[in-house]
């Protein structure tokens, strides 16, 4: 394996998120599943906007949060994902690459329009998505450059591609390029729900070895192997992946490797604000490890540590330069 | 004077922010007066963009932040402002009247899009503004609606309509209008260097009485009244206007009339993030006081209480519901 120009590409949908506080009631009212990414239609999206309550927009998509996180830490990361050639396609292409991170993904000309996600954070600061997927159902083999990929150590990759329809030939493909340039593949189980749209599909990518990291929370791993023990699933994702790294929120995470399982204490939040992007830039900070020579159980704090840092504002990505945050943590930063 | 429909009607620049965090450098760089509202054109908005690290972007303008708060307090509020029909003029539509805001002015069909503001926010909390004013400058005679006007208790406007060049014969003839049916006008000096381009009009107003009552921060009624002492701006703006509101950050407000002054203390910040729309929250929370039969040191207290809550956030509005942050501050808020 040659040094690599990436430490982490990720691939996944490129939607800007739209955020606005709301109460329990309205989730109910509105039919929408706490919590969760609900899927929606263009029609749907243009019902709900009209419900909301007053919202700030800011980019996010979950693979996207992941490269920008790592960037924020100061590695080296790129980027796949579709927008279209409007505003909010600009919007995201602006932050992403502001934020130190390669993107050269070519925008569609016209529609659909770039994908969004109407997030409502309830009181106790959890988040339930809405997601218009627009431009992202373009996503397709033909853009992915082998290069990139090639030259990245680690490729990873949301569960969500499973849902536009040609997303996850272009996984496939990008699988295939890294593991015969010597890289890893890892992916995220993104939702316990798209879990239980595509658990076969997963399981299969993780047994045929095509994904060797796989990152998922308590939730996802549950409905993976359907099971309501914890430690059942544990169990069961040791045999199914050489890296399994599973997320309890406020219980910490578990890093399960086929020798071993570490688990590792979370920091705690001092004021949750809402915790959109937990999962991604706790994978931005292992991932960041990872590539950095750290071990297991470090990764698994440095991950804790950006996850901890996100969820104390509103918005995916971390507002401040997560490099100074893990310096100030102790952690061995190299600038 | 018949009761109002309206407490407060505002009229503004409608304008979108973009806010990134800067170091100080970068503002030097960039040629930037910190702490303004720095005026640009749409090719200086292009290059900025390009500069700016990653953003969020959130609905603003002042009046209209000064509206929104308004509402969020309980209060009835209505909003004039010019956007265009575009994807940011659909954004700010959408979230002055999910705010509670009425807010009905025609947008404009095509160019100039919607006026857009880049704000560096600096590690000292202070924002700086790079306005392009897009569509704002429309705004015209045609944009008043007589019959809004005459319902609302208190219109008021923001000095920076001396801006745009059509604003300001909207501005008289709602002052006409406002006082035609027995209602007050009530504008902001709204920045020092707006100030120093309009001092001759803005003074105008006010010994015209076209303006009951004024708000201006510290450096806004120094640049005035050209002056370096604030005991002076005090004496001056005396006798100027019915009712001089001044804010002084940290130290508080001082209530001028020609009778009285009064001196109220600031509510202390515990965790300073951005002062957008610290002013126009400020206006807010006296305004909602002045229109509920409240005292001039509570309607000052009430505009500090506004301001500190939405300076411990990212952006120009509240992201929490005012009337219960008052009401647990132990105003008396009616629901």
């Amino acid at each position: 394996m040659t040094s690599a120009k990436y430490d982490v590409l990720t691939i996944g949908n490129a939607i800007v998120d739209i955020i606005a506080r709301a109460e329990d009631d309205f989730l109910v009212a509105n039919d929408i599943n706490k919590g969760a990414m609900n899927l929606i239609d263009a029609e749907r999206a243009k019902l709900l906007y009209s419900a909301m309550g007053p919202a700030i927009e800011a980019s996010g998509g979950s693979a996207a949060n992941t490269a920008a996180g790592v960037a924020s830490l100061g590695g080296s990361a790129a980027y796949f994902g579709k927008v279209a050639d409007d505003h909010l396609g600009g919007v995201f292409a602006h932050d992403i690459k502001a934020a130190g991170v390669d993107f050269f993904t070519k925008p569609l000309d016209e529609n659909p329009p770039t994908a969004r996600s109407m997030i409502f954070v309830t009181p106790d600061g959890e988040r339930s998505m809405n997601t218009y997927l627009g431009a992202c159902v373009e996503l397709g083999p033909e853009d992915i450059d082998s290069d990139m990929v090639a030259e990245s150590s680690i490729t990873y990759f949301e569960g969500y591609l499973w849902d536009p329809p040609r997303a996850k030939e272009a996984i496939r493909l990008a699988a295939e390029i890294a593991h015969n340039n010597g890289r890893q593949v890892s992916m995220t189980l993104s939702d316990s729900f798209c879990v239980d749209r595509y658990r076969d599909e997963f399981l299969n990518l993780m047994r045929s070895r095509t994904v060797d990291i796989v990152f998922a929370n308590e939730a996802e791993l549950k409905s993976l192997y359907q099971t309501s023990s914890f430690d059942s699933g544990i169990a069961a994702v040791r045999e199914d992946c050489t890296l399994a790294v599973i997320t309890r929120s406020e219980l910490g995470s578990v890093v399960v490797t086929f020798e071993k399982t570490h688990v590792v204490e979370a920091i705690p939040a001092e004021n949750l604000i809402d915790t959109t992007g937990a999962g991604d830039l706790y994978a931005a900070g292992f991932l960041y490890g990872l590539t950095h020579g750290m071990s297991d159980a470090e990764c698994a704090r440095l991950g804790g540590l950006a996850a901890t840092e996100v969820i104390q504002q509103m918005g995916p990505r971390p507002q401040v330069r997560l490099a100074d945050v893990a310096a100030e943590a102790g952690f061995q930063i190299k600038d």
